[in-house]
C-alpha cells in the first residue's frame, strides 16, 4: 500500500502543469479584447451553454420561463456535455477573426460526441432555423430544436449529415485531420478550423495525419487551425496528451511539422483572453505565410500555428455533483452530468440553478431569440461557418471534363487472342483527366500508383511533395510540390484526404492493393453510411461518388503471399445500403475503361472496381464492352456454343483473373466434350445478381432466368469468398444448381494458377465440376475426361514446384478454340 | 519551369542531413570496437548479405563454386532487398549486447519484406537448421534453404510462421511496436528489439502506437528497444520521416516519450563504429532503469532509448544499375535490385561481381558452414533472438486458473422471468481470473471496460497507468501503474498489445464496442491468418485464443445512431478459414458464463463474442445453459408449443436482443393463435449452421433437420446482417423457407424496440412474417391476427415519437405467457 502510494507521488511530480485548475497559461499573453468584449464573449460563450444544456435535457420550458419540474425534463437523458464548452469557446473566438479579417472558413468538430457545442451556435447564428423553418428562432422553434436533439424520430447526437454546416459527423474517432485537409486542398482562400479531441488523438489514423502538412501547397490550397482540445478525459479515462509533460506535448507537435500554441486554464476572463490572442496569431501567420509563399511563388512548408487548449472536461459545470463525486474536470461530465434529475429533486434544483447560472433572460429576448447585441459578435451570410458552400459540396460541384473514354480503346480484333495490362489504357484515360481537371481532381493512394501500372498520370501532373527533396528525386521521383497524385503509406490519411475533397465538391479516386483496403473497412463503412442519410436530407445536393479501384488482386500475390490475401472488402461493402453501393469486376480493359468512365459521372455513391495490374486476354472491343458493361452482366456468345437450343452447363464468371480461368475451362470442356452445349455468361456488375427490388440494379427473375436458366447447373467462379455469390442469389430459382468456385483462404506464394489450384477455382477444378454435376448427362465420357483433367492439374503443380514456372506459361493460354 | 526549379531549391536547404551518403552523424561517438571485432563484425554482416542475394537470386550454385550462370538463377525474381542490410546489421550489433551483457532478447522486424536480413542470421545461427534439419549448414542446406525462399512450394518472403524465432509477420505494416509491447508485459527479463520500417511508421496504428510506453511498468514488464530504420523509400517514393529536418525528427520522438540516439551515414566502418556504442548505450540505458525502478520499488515512465539509423536503400548494392539507374540508396532498391539478369548478361555479371565483393569464400568453411571465427560472434542455445522460447510462446503457455464458472451463475428459476444484465456475472467471474492469474492474464479495451460493465474486475486490479497522476484520480480513476486492465483509445494498440501477449505464451481479452471493431478487421484477419499456417507447423505450439468481447451492440445505440451500428465484424470473421475462427452468441447470462470459459481454455482461434451489457431476460439456469451451448443451439421447450407433434413454424433466434423479440414474437403468435403448434429455436454457436465438413462446428444434414425441419417455415431473427445466415445455410434443405430477419442497415437514435421495427426485425414484424408464410394453414384468423399486430406496431411507434419512451417499457416484456 504504501509502496503503491510512493510509486504514485513519483508519477505526479508534474501534475500543476496537468491540472486545468492551476494558473491560466499561455504562449501568447495579451489582452486583446475590451472590458465590453470580453463580458459580450462570455455572454454569447453562455447562451451556447445554456442551448447545450437544454439539449440534453429540456423537452418543454426551453428559456426556463417557469419552475424546472420534472415534467419538462425528458424522459431518456441521452447525449455528451464533456467537450461542449471548449468546442464552443473555440467557435466563438474564431469567429472574431471571421469578422476581422473577412475570412472563409468553416469548422470539422472532432469530438462529434460534442456536437450540442456547435448546434447551439449554428443555431444562434440563424443557419439552422434558415434550414428547419419550424425550429425558428423563438420560443416555441427553441423548443423544438431542444427536443428533437438524441429523442426518438429526431436528430443524433454528434455532427450528423442533417446538420447544416457538417461535412464531419464524428461518430467514429480519428478523421478531422484528414477530411480537413482533404477539403482544403485546391481551397486556397479556406481555413478549416479543426477541432480535435485528446481522446481522439490516441487512434491511430488520427496519430499519422498530423504529418499532412507535407502534402499542403501553400499557394494553391487553404490552411488547416488545428485545435487539439486536451479535454483531460475519454469516457472513463485520462487522455494521455493530457497527462504528458508539457515539454512533451510541445515537442511532439513541434516534430509533426507544426508550431503549438498553448491556451491552458479554467477562469473564464483569463482563457478568453488568452484564446483571442492566440487565435489571432495563428490566424496572422497563417494569412502571413500563404503571403509570403503566393507572392514569391515559391512553395515551402510552413511550420503552421495550432493551438492546444486544456480546460477542465465538461467545463462550467458544478465541480461536484450532489453526492460529492467529482463532475466538471472528470470523466464523470462526459456524457449526461447529473443523471437522476427526474428522480432524485436535489439534482434537479442543481440543474435548475446550473441552467439559470447563464443567465438566460438576459440572453435572449422576449420572443426568444438572442439580443442583437450578442448575434452581433457572429458573422453574417455564408461568412458564417455554418453557412459555408464548401459543407454541402455538391453545391459546388461541377462535371469533370473527359474526353471520351472511348478514345483510349485497346484493340480487340478477336475476343480472346490480344494479350494487354488491362491498366494501361486505363492508365492513359486518367491522363487526360488529370490534365483536364488540374483543381478538382485527385488520384490517391497508399504508395502504390507506379506498382498499379498507373504512372501514365505522372506525364500530366506528379505526386505532390512538400517535404524534402534529393538530388536522387531527378530520377524517376516523379515529386512536385502541385502534384495531383498524392501518397502517404496510410490508408486512413488518402481516404480520409479524399473523402473530404469529394465531400466539399471535387472528385478524385483512391486506388489501392485489395488486401489492405480492409484496413479502412470502417471507415468506408462511415461514408456510406453518410451518403446514406444525405439522400433523404431535401438540401444536401450530391457529391462524387466515393471511387475505390483495387489491384494487385488476391490472385497476385506470388511473393507476398497468404497475408496479403483477402478479397473480403466487397463482403463489407455489400453489408451497406444498396441506394449506395456499387461493385463492379470488370473483365478487360475495355470494360474497365468502360466502368471507370460511369464511377467519375456518377454520385452518391460508393463503387468499388476491382481489376488486375498484370497481363491479361483482352474479350470485349470498345463498343461490346460499352454494351457489356451497361447490362452489367451477359452471354459471350463467342466463347458459348448452346447457341439456338437450352445449354447443359452454364459457366460463369465474375472478375478478370476467375473468367480466365473460367474461360479455359469451358475451352478444356469443349476439347474434351465436344457435344456438351456450353453458355458462358460473365458478370460485371455484382448487384445485378441480387434479386431486383433488393438493391436498385438487382434483375427481375424473368431476367436472371433468362441468363443463367432456372434448371441448369452453373459452375460460378467468382473472384472473392465464393458465398457472396451465394448470400446475393440465394432467393434465385434454381440456387441449388448454383456452385461457386472461389477464394477459400488457403495460400501461400503461389502463381495465379497454383493459388487457383489451391483454391479449387482453376481451369482443370472448374471443368471437373462442371462433370461432376452432370453425370446423369456425360456417364462414362465424363468420368474419362474427368481423370485427364485430374491428372493435368497434378502435373502443373509438379511442374511448377521443380521449376519454379508459372504454369500458366508451360500450359499456354486455352483460348480460343 | 524555373519557378518549379526554384520552388525545389526551396525545400532541399537541408538536404545534408537527410542524405545518408553525407558524413556519418551519430549522437554517440565512441569507437567500442577494436580493429579484429570490426573486421569480423563486417565480415558476419558480409555472409548474411550474401545469403540475402542468395534468397533473391539462386537455385543452385549456392556458394558461386562455379562461375554464376542462369541455370542457377530463379525463373521469378520475388523478394525484397531494400531494408536487408540495415536489418541485419541492427541484428548483429545486437548480438553483441547479448553475449556482452547476457541479455534475453527476441526480435520483431516490423519491415516483414526485408525477411532476407534475418532469416540469413537465423540460418547462420544455426537454428533454421536444427528446426529444419534439410536446411542443414552445408553447401547441400544452403542451396535449399535459398532456394525454397519465394519459390513455389517454399516459404513466403516475410517473416512467416514457418520462421523459427518470427511471432510477426509484417506482412501487413503497423504493428511492429504494439506486438513488441505485448511480449514483453509481463516478461521482466525480456528485450524485443524491434525493427520498426520508415514506411511503417507511417500507418496510423504505428504512429500512435509510440504511447505504449505510458503503459510499461519498468518493475514488471521488459523492455523494448525500436530501431527506426529510414532507409529513405518505400517502394516508389521517400518516407516522410527521412526528409524531415533532424530537428523535428528528434523532437517527434522525444514527444512520444522517448530518448532518440541517432546513427547515420553509409561508411560501412564507421557506422559499425557509431551503432556499436549506440546499442550498447542503449542497452546500459535498459539495464540502468529497470535497476533503479527495481531496486526502488518506485515506478516510474524513463524515456526509454531507441535508435533512429539512416543508411541508404539497399545499402551494399550498387549505387547505380547498369542502364545508370539509381540502386543503392533509391527506391529502386526496395525490392529486386537488378531485374534483368535473366535476359542481360551485363546485369548477369554486376549481379556475380556484386555477389562475389562479399568473399564468400573466406566466411563459408569448405562443407559450406559459416567459419568457427564468425560464428562466435552469435549467441549460443536459447540466447540466440531466433531461439528465445516467447517467439514460440505456445511453449511457456500454462492453463489459466479458474474457478468453476458455475459458481458465478445467475439464479433462474422460472425461463424469462428474471432480469439482470448479462454482463455482471461475468464481470465476477474475470475479477476472479484476474486475482487467480497476476501475471499472465490481461483485459485489454480502448476505454470501455467501464461502459461495458466490466468494472467489478477493478476489484481484483485496476487500470495501467504509468503516466501523470492528479488527486481526482483517487475518485474512481481506477489507476494504478500495475493493473491488469489495459485501455488506450485506440483499437489497433490494444489489439497489437493482447496478440503480441498471447504469442508469446499468455492469455487474455479485448472487449470492445461491437461498431467499432471494424477497425481492426484485417489486423484480426491476419492474425487468423498467422494461427491458420501455425497449425500447419508442427513444432508451434499451441497459444492461447483471441478473445474478442463485443457489446454495445448494434441493438444498443440510443444516442450514438446510425454511424455506431455495424455487426458485419462476423461476416469478416466467418470469411477467415473455419479451422480457426469461432462465433458465439449467448442469449443471456449463464449462456455467457459458459461460453467464456469455453474461450478461456480454448488455443489458437479467434473467438468472437456478441453479448449486450443492458439489462435482460434471463432464460437458462447454469446447468441448462451449459448443456446448451455445448451442444451449441438447440430447442427451447418451455417456449415451444409442439411437443408431441410436428411443429407449423419454428421461431429460430441467434443473439441476446434478437432472441427477446423473437421469444416476444412466439407470444404474440400464442396469444392470437392459440391453435398454432410452434417450435423455438436458439443459436448460440453461429457455425454450427454450416454443413459438416464446411466447419468442424457444423451439424450434420440429420442434426440440422431435427432441429429446424425441411418443410416448415423458420422465422430467424438473427443478431447481425441476415444475409449471413443465408450464406451459413444456402446448401440446406428446406432453405427457401428460411426467413431470415436482422440489421438491414437502417438506423437512427432508436431505442432497441425502435430500431428492430425499422429493420423488421422486432416481435410484431417476426409474428407477422409467421403469418405471411402460413396462409395456407391459417386463412381468415391469421389475417385478422396481422391486423392487430400491425396497429400495435403503428401505436407503438408513435407513442415512442411523442413521449421519447422506450415502446419495450409502456409495452411491457411478453414472456413468460
Amino acid at each position: 500500500m504504501d509502496e503503491r502510494k510512493l510509486a504514485l507521488l513519483s508519477l505526479t511530480a508534474e501534475q500543476d502543469k496537468w491540472s486545468p485548475y492551476s494558473k491560466t497559461r499561455s504562449t501568447i499573453n495579451e489582452q486583446p479584447l475590451s472590458k465590453d468584449e470580453l463580458d459580450k464573449t462570455t455572454q454569447y460563450w453562455h447562451a451556447t451553454l445554456y442551448l447545450c444544456l437544454g439539449m440534453l435535457y429540456l423537452k418543454e420550458n426551453p428559456l426556463l420561463r417557469e419552475p424546472l419540474t420534472k415534467e419538462h425534463i425528458k424522459p431518456r437523458l441521452l447525449g455528451h456535455w464533456g467537450s461542449d464548452a471548449g468546442q464552443s469557446f473555440t467557435y466563438i473566438h474564431f469567429n472574431r477573426m471571421i469578422k476581422k479579417y473577412d475570412l472563409e472558413a468553416f469548422v470539422i468538430s472532432g469530438p462529434g460526441h460534442g456536437a450540442p457545442g456547435l448546434l447551439a451556435n449554428f443555431y444562434l447564428e440563424g443557419v439552422y432555423s434558415e434550414t428547419y423553418p419550424n425550429k425558428s428562432e423563438d420560443v416555441e422553434g427553441m423548443q423544438r430544436f431542444l427536443k428533437q436533439f438524441s429523442f426518438p424520430g429526431g436528430i443524433g447526437s454528434h455532427m450528423t449529415p442533417e446538420t447544416p454546416g457538417s461535412i464531419h459527423e464524428g461518430g467514429e474517432l480519428g478523421y478531422s485531420i484528414s477530411h480537413a485537409f482533404g477539403a482544403v486542398f485546391d481551397n486556397p482562400k479556406t481555413i478549416a478550423l479543426t477541432i480535435v479531441g485528446d481522446g481522439e488523438a490516441e487512434t491511430g489514423p488520427l496519430a499519422t495525419s498530423w504529418h499532412s502538412n507535407k502534402f499542403l501547397n501553400p499557394i494553391t490550397d487553404g490552411a488547416v487551425l488545428p485545435v487539439l482540445h486536451l479535454n483531460g478525459y475519454k469516457i472513463n479515462n485520462p487522455t494521455i496528451l493530457s497527462r504528458v509533460s508539457e515539454d512533451e506535448l510541445i515537442k511532439l507537435f513541434e516534430g509533426y511539422g507544426w508550431t503549438p500554441y498553448i491556451v491552458a486554464g479554467s477562469n473564464v476572463d483569463e482563457m478568453h483572453q488568452a484564446m483571442a490572442g492566440t487565435v489571432e496569431k495563428c490566424v496572422q501567420e497563417i494569412l502571413a505565410y500563404q503571403k509570403e509563399a503566393r507572392e514569391s511563388g515559391k512553395v515551402f512548408r510552413p511550420r503552421w500555428p495550432m493551438i492546444i487548449l486544456r480546460s477542465p472536461k465538461g467545463w462550467t459545470a458544478p465541480r461536484k455533483n450532489p453526492g460529492g463525486q467529482y463532475l466538471e474536470g472528470f470523466w464523470r461530465a462526459h456524457q449526461v452530468p447529473l443523471t437522476k434529475v427526474l428522480t432524485d429533486p436535489e439534482e434537479l434544483k442543481t440543474l435548475e440553478a446550473w441552467m439559470r447560472s447563464y443567465e438566460p433572460e438576459k440572453l435572449f429576448g422576449k420572443e426568444g431569440k438572442l439580443i442583437p447585441e450578442l448575434r452581433a459578435l457572429a458573422p453574417d451570410g455564408n461568412k458564417r461557418m455554418s453557412a459555408n458552400p464548401i459543407t454541402n459540396g455538391g453545391l459546388l460541384r461541377r462535371p469533370l471534363k473527359m474526353e471520351k473514354f472511348q478514345h483510349f480503346a485497346i484493340p480487340v480484333p478477336k475476343p480472346g487472342v490480344t494479350k494487354a495490362p488491362s491498366m494501361a489504357n486505363f492508365a492513359e484515360y486518367l491522363e487526360d483527366i488529370v490534365r483536364n481537371n488540374p483543381t478538382s481532381f485527385r488520384v490517391m493512394g497508399p504508395d502504390e500508383t507506379e506498382s498499379n501500372k498507373l504512372s501514365a498520370i505522372y506525364k500530366a501532373s506528379k505526386k505532390v511533395w512538400v517535404n524534402g527533396y534529393l538530388p536522387e528525386d531527378e530520377d524517376g521521383g516523379n515529386l512536385e510540390p502541385q502534384g495531383r497524385v498524392m501518397e502517404m503509406l496510410s490508408e486512413h490519411t488518402v481516404e480520409g484526404w479524399l473523402e473530404g475533397y469529394i465531400l466539399s465538391g471535387r472528385h478524385g479516386m483512391l486506388n489501392s492493393y485489395e488486401p489492405f483496403i480492409q484496413i479502412i473497412a470502417s471507415m468506408v463503412g462511415q461514408h456510406a453510411k453518410w451518403i446514406e442519410k444525405c439522400l433523404e436530407i431535401s438540401w444536401r445536393e450530391q457529391v462524387s461518388s466515393l471511387n475505390i479501384l483495387l489491384t494487385s488482386t488476391v490472385w497476385r500475390q506470388d511473393h507476398n503471399g497468404f497475408t496479403h490475401q483477402d478479397p473480403g472488402f466487397l463482403d463489407v461493402v455489400a453489408n451497406k445500403s444498396p441506394e449506395v453501393v456499387r461493385i463492379y469486376l470488370p473483365p478487360d480493359g475495355n470494360c474497365l475503361l468502360s466502368v471507370m468512365n460511369h464511377c467519375f459521372t456518377s454520385a452518391n455513391y460508393v463503387n468499388v472496381i476491382v481489376a488486375d495490374k498484370q497481363e491479361h486476354p483482352q474479350y470485349l472491343n470498345m463498343e461490346d464492352a460499352l454494351a457489356h458493361c451497361t447490362k452489367g452482366l451477359g452471354i459471350w456468345d463467342w466463347a458459348s456454343n448452346d447457341q439456338g437450343c437450352e445449354p447443359d452447363l452454364v459457366m460463369a464468371s465474375c472478375g478478370d483473373t476467375s473468367t480466365q480461368e473460367s474461360l479455359a475451362a469451358t475451352a478444356l470442356l469443349r476439347q474434351h466434350l465436344p457435344d456438351l452445349k456450353i453458355r458462358f455468361v460473365n458478370v460485371v456488375d455484382l448487384f445485378k445478381l441480387m434479386p431486383n427490388g433488393y438493391h436498385p440494379h438487382g434483375l427481375t427473375a424473368a431476367e436472371y432466368a433468362a441468363v443463367f436458366t432456372n434448371d441448369k447447373p452453373c459452375i460460378f467462379n467468382f473472384h472473392s469468398y465464393p458465398w457472396l455469390v451465394h448470400r446475393l442469389t440465394y432467393q434465385r430459382e434454381g440456387q441449388h444448381l448454383m456452385h461457386v468456385r472461389g477464394y477459400k483462404e488457403k495460400g501461400n506464394i503461389d502463381t495465379p494458377l497454383l493459388l487457383a489450384i489451391r483454391n479449387d477455382a482453376d481451369r482443370f477444378s472448374l471443368a471437373m465440376a462442371a462433370i461432376d454435376n452432370l453425370k446423369g448427362v456425360l456417364g462414362n465420357t465424363g468420368a474419362a475426361a474427368r481423370e485427364k483433367l485430374l491428372a493435368e492439374r497434378i502435373r502443373c503443380v509438379s511442374t511448377a514446384y521443380e521449376t519454379g514456372m508459372d504454369p500458366a506459361e508451360f500450359l499456354g493460354w486455352q483460348w480460343p478454340l
